[in-house]
Parts: structure tokens; C-alpha cells; sequence
């Protein structure tokens, strides 16, 4: 038994993420057909995915000490089960991943030319409920970071995020929520994270360039956010805190397949929260790891833990 | 016990499919989305399919009463036990259905405008060897009618070929064949069925319009088929015979997902055949149950058993 990995042991980091779990099916042709057409699928990945699922993944592999749970639903069918395994062997606790319904599926198509399209079926069972987040309570009072993926139910990240809050739990957003519930969770975040799309519904303004990105942060630290990390579209990625910013280019790499570069930047995120890390340096961790996912197809996570500064 | 499904009563009739067999997901979409892009998936359905399964299935439908079993390829995976198990359920003997490998899927994308994308992840393990048609030899020799789907290997078809024909069964052929292969299937089939593609492929001419079919089923009926039933593109199904022909029209509504048509429409040529039907009035049976399928999405088949003339 590897010691640092003992639920039992005082000194573990406790994370909690709260998102989405799905069946992603990644297929990769040459070329999209033409309506009335066909074509043949070079390539094809069936897994775990959803967004909650991706990050509690990136967690547990840049930060292998770490105890994670994720708080999500799988269904009650053979693609629910084999998601809850592939879970536990990447060491996720998964005794609060409810079980109902059909799975959510997923479907990444990428074309030669490195497009993406995504067609997703959302199951209204996998959506997180209050009733999910009340059998996590426990968890969440009393985890050290808990995310907070945003594309869920509002009662039910309200609930999650006053749990945590009073817990004393740090608490990272992840994506853009609108009305009343965003004011509230912006007010008990600790870090928010969003790409431009999502920074535009958060922060009111659109966010094209580094300047808007630096205004929308701006406005979000106001509202209690301690360090906000927005994607400028084409660009890279700005960290902003108190005091201070960081802009972290894309890798100058060709992308092989964009999704879950975001759901392992906020992975990212955590693992820089949990070693204490400066804004900036959990910028930077989180950065590599988002670079790193995009050379892949899918959505997966193959990360590793992010070696120390000298 | 249904008296007339029993496999010892020697008046039922036999019927054997060589073809493929794959999982099927259907996914129909307001849209697809352009390249970046997402898009929700309002229905998805997830099954047994590839034309040979789907030709077993409608035989089956359309003639309760017969025997039918496949010789295909499933995977040693989940999807190929559920396929296996969706076959017997509709009351096809899999016996001779291999299992390895994974399991071939099918993607059928169908966006709102009744426009249909086809996305194949074809494994080679899912393609029926000559090995597999060895382990069908006593059920090829023994058989009423087989069908040759001909989108599988040469070898494999033409060992088939030559065993049901040896054996005295009927043979149906669906699709097309190029090369010497071709002027052996074709010397022993009863009954050829194309779609226009196809035709040209088999017949060597192009098959554009109905004179185009009229040529092109000549042909076929000069190397040894004794009817011919060739797709005529937007309008209907030309059905030829020595000394008569007879036009289906296509029915005028609209094409919900045009996938699984032509697998209806041999299910419908073999059911013909069994009931002793004239050609005109085999292409009857084979096109309704054609036009039937393509009112609904994805290729399985709900077919109900012919009316009799009266």
C-alpha cells in the first residue's frame, strides 16, 4: 500500500468536485461526410468523460496523494458501470456518484484537420441534484478545495457551495452561471475559472482580447474572487489576483483534439491550490496540463504531477 | 410453444444471412454542429444492426414463422453481448454469430432536415472469414434461401456461394462485387438485388434513370440471375425478370432516416421467395417493407408479415 494514498491519513488533501459524469465516444474520420454520405472512423475511444469526471481524473493523477470524490451520476446501465470502475482505478471515490437512468453520452468528432464537433446527449438523470449534494454533505464540509463544475442545476451548486463555505472548504468555480446564484457563488469562491464565452456571461462584458479579459477579471475579483483565470480566445490563458497578472501563451503545438483542456486546467488549478502555490505558478501548472491534454484525442487526462520549481 | 417455430418441424422453412452485424447509434440532431462547435442530441437510439443482422431481423418480422440464422461477427465485448442477446430476443439462432474482438459500431447521424451521415468504425474482426462460413457449412447446405451480403470478404462469400448452392438453397445476393468473384455469385444467384451504386459496380454501366436499371438488369439477368431488383435514385425500385419487369415506385412521405431501407427490402425479397410470391409480386412485399423503414430512425426493422393478395 502506498502510505500517501490512505484515506486514513490526517495530512491528505481532500478534493470534491461536483460536475458532470458521462460515456465519451471519441471517433476520428479522415473527413465528415457529406449529407447522404459516409465515411470511415479512423479511430475510436469509448470512456469515462463529462466534465466533473475529467477534472476529479486530473486531480488524482497531478496530485496523486490527493483523496478525491467526485459528486455527479452515472446511469443505472452498462456504460454507468463501466464509467464507476474506470473511476475507481483512477482512484476516485466514487460513493457519491449516484446511480440512474440512462448515462449521458458524449460524442467528439474530430476530423483530420484537427475540428471538433461536439453532439451531446444530456440525460436529465445525470444532472447533479439537491438530493446529491445533501448525500455528499459530509465531503464537503469537510474537503480543502472543492470545485464546483457550473453547467449543473443552480439549487443544487447553491447548496453544494454554502456547504462547503461553512465548512471552511476553498472553493473554485468552474465556467459561468447567470442571476442571483452567480452573485452568491462569486461571493464564496476562491478561484474562478472560465473560458471567454463563459467570462462574458460571469463578468457582463465580452472578452475578445487580454484587455477585456484583464477588465472581466477585474470585475470578478471585485466580487470576491481572490484569483480569476479567463482563456483569451487564440491566445493563451490570464491569471489575475489582487495586485498582480500572469498571461500564459498556448503552446505553440498543433492541437490535436481541444476537449477536456479546459476541465484539466482547472485540475490544474487544484493541484496548484493544494501545494500552496503562488497565483501565478498555479497558472502555470494549470496551463501545462491543459497543453499537455489538447495533444490528445479525447477528452481524458494523461497527466502527470507538475515538477517543483527550482 | 409456438408449434410453427419449432426448429424440428420439417416444413419450416430455413433461412441463412451472411453479412454483418455491428451496433447501431442513431443520434438525430436538431443541426450538426459546424466545426468548434456543439450541439444537444434529442434522440438517441443504441442497437443491434449492420445489414446482415438487419436482413436476419426483418426476415424474421416478415415471416414468423421461419428459421433464420446469421452467420456474422459480434465482439467479445458488452456491445456484442447485447447484440447477441437483442438477436435472440427477435428470434434469430446465433449459433453461428463469432464473437471476437470488438464489435463493430455504426454511427448514424440524423440532422432535422431528414439528412443522414453515416460514420463507420468497421473492425476487421467484425468481417465474416471463411472460417466462420465452414462452421455454417451444414447450415448453408441445408438452407431454403441464403443471403450474401456482399460487403464482406470475397473468399468468405464465395466458399459461401458454393456450399448453398451444392446444397440446392436459393441464393439472394445484396450489393456488389467486383472482379472474378463477381461472375461466380452472379452464375448462381436466383435473385440480385443493388441499390443504383451498386448496380453500376455489378453491371459495369452507369445506373442514372429507369432504362439505365432496365440495361444493367438485362445484363445481370444474361449471366445467370433469374430477377434482378435495382435502385432507380430518387424515384423507386426496378424489378426485372425474363420476359417482365415491374416499377415500385417510392412512397410519396417523407423520409424520416433512409438507413436500413435496403436491408428491409431483401428481408421482404426472402419472404417473397418463401411464400412462393411472382417477381412483380416479391419486389411488392420487398419494397413496402423498404418504405416502412425509412419512416423511422435508424435501421432496425418493425415489420409486420404481408397481407395476402386477395
Amino acid at each position: 500500500m502506498d502510505e500517501q494514498r490512505s484515506p486514513e491519513s490526517p495530512q491528505q488533501p481532500s478534493v470534491v468536485v461536483v460536475g458532470h459524469a458521462a460515456r465519451d465516444l471519441v471517433l476520428r474520420a479522415g473527413s465528415l461526410p457529406d449529407a447522404g454520405g459516409s465515411a470511415a472512423v479512423d479511430e475510436r475511444i469509448e470512456r469515462l468523460g463529462g466534465k466533473g469526471a475529467n477534472i476529479a481524473v486530473g486531480v488524482r493523477q497531478l496530485h496523486p496523494s490527493a483523496a478525491v470524490a467526485l459528486v455527479a451520476a452515472l446511469g443505472d446501465d452498462a456504460p454507468g458501470e463501466s464509467g464507476r470502475r474506470e473511476a475507481v482505478a483512477a482512484g476516485i471515490d466514487v460513493s457519491l456518484v449516484a446511480r440512474r437512468g440512462g448515462t449521458a453520452l458524449l460524442v467528439d468528432l474530430v476530423s483530420g484537420e484537427g475540428e471538433r464537433r461536439l453532439l451531446e446527449h444530456v440525460t436529465p438523470e445525470s444532472q447533479v441534484t439537491t438530493a446529491d449534494v445533501d448525500a455528499a454533505e459530509a465531503a464537503l464540509a469537510g474537503a480543502h478545495v472543492v470545485v464546483l463544475q457550473l453547467q449543473q442545476p443552480a439549487d443544487a451548486l447553491v447548496r453544494a457551495a454554502r456547504i462547503a463555505f461553512e465548512g471552511g472548504a476553498r472553493i473554485v468555480l468552474d465556467g459561468a452561471i447567470e442571476g442571483d446564484e452567480r452573485d452568491e457563488l462569486l461571493s464564496v469562491a476562491e478561484v474562478v475559472r472560465a473560458d471567454a464565452e463563459e467570462a462574458s456571461i460571469l463578468a457582463g462584458v465580452e472578452v475578445a482580447t487580454r484587455d477585456d479579459a484583464r477588465r472581466a477579471a477585474e470585475g470578478l475579483l471585485g466580487r470576491g474572487a481572490r484569483v480569476v483565470a479567463l482563456s483569451v480566445p487564440d491566445e493563451g490563458d490570464l491569471v489575475c489576483w489582487h495586485g498582480g497578472e500572469r498571461f500564459l501563451p498556448h503552446v505553440e503545438q498543433r492541437v490535436v483534439d481541444p476537449t477536456g483542456g479546459g476541465d484539466a486546467f482547472v485540475a490544474g488549478i487544484v493541484t496548484g491550490m493544494l501545494l500552496g502555490a503562488e497565483p501565478g505558478r498555479i497558472g502555470e501548472i494549470a496551463s501545462q496540463a491543459a497543453g499537455s491534454t489538447v495533444q490528445r484525442l479525447g477528452g481524458h487526462p494523461e497527466l502527470s504531477p507538475p515538477v517543483e520549481e527550482g
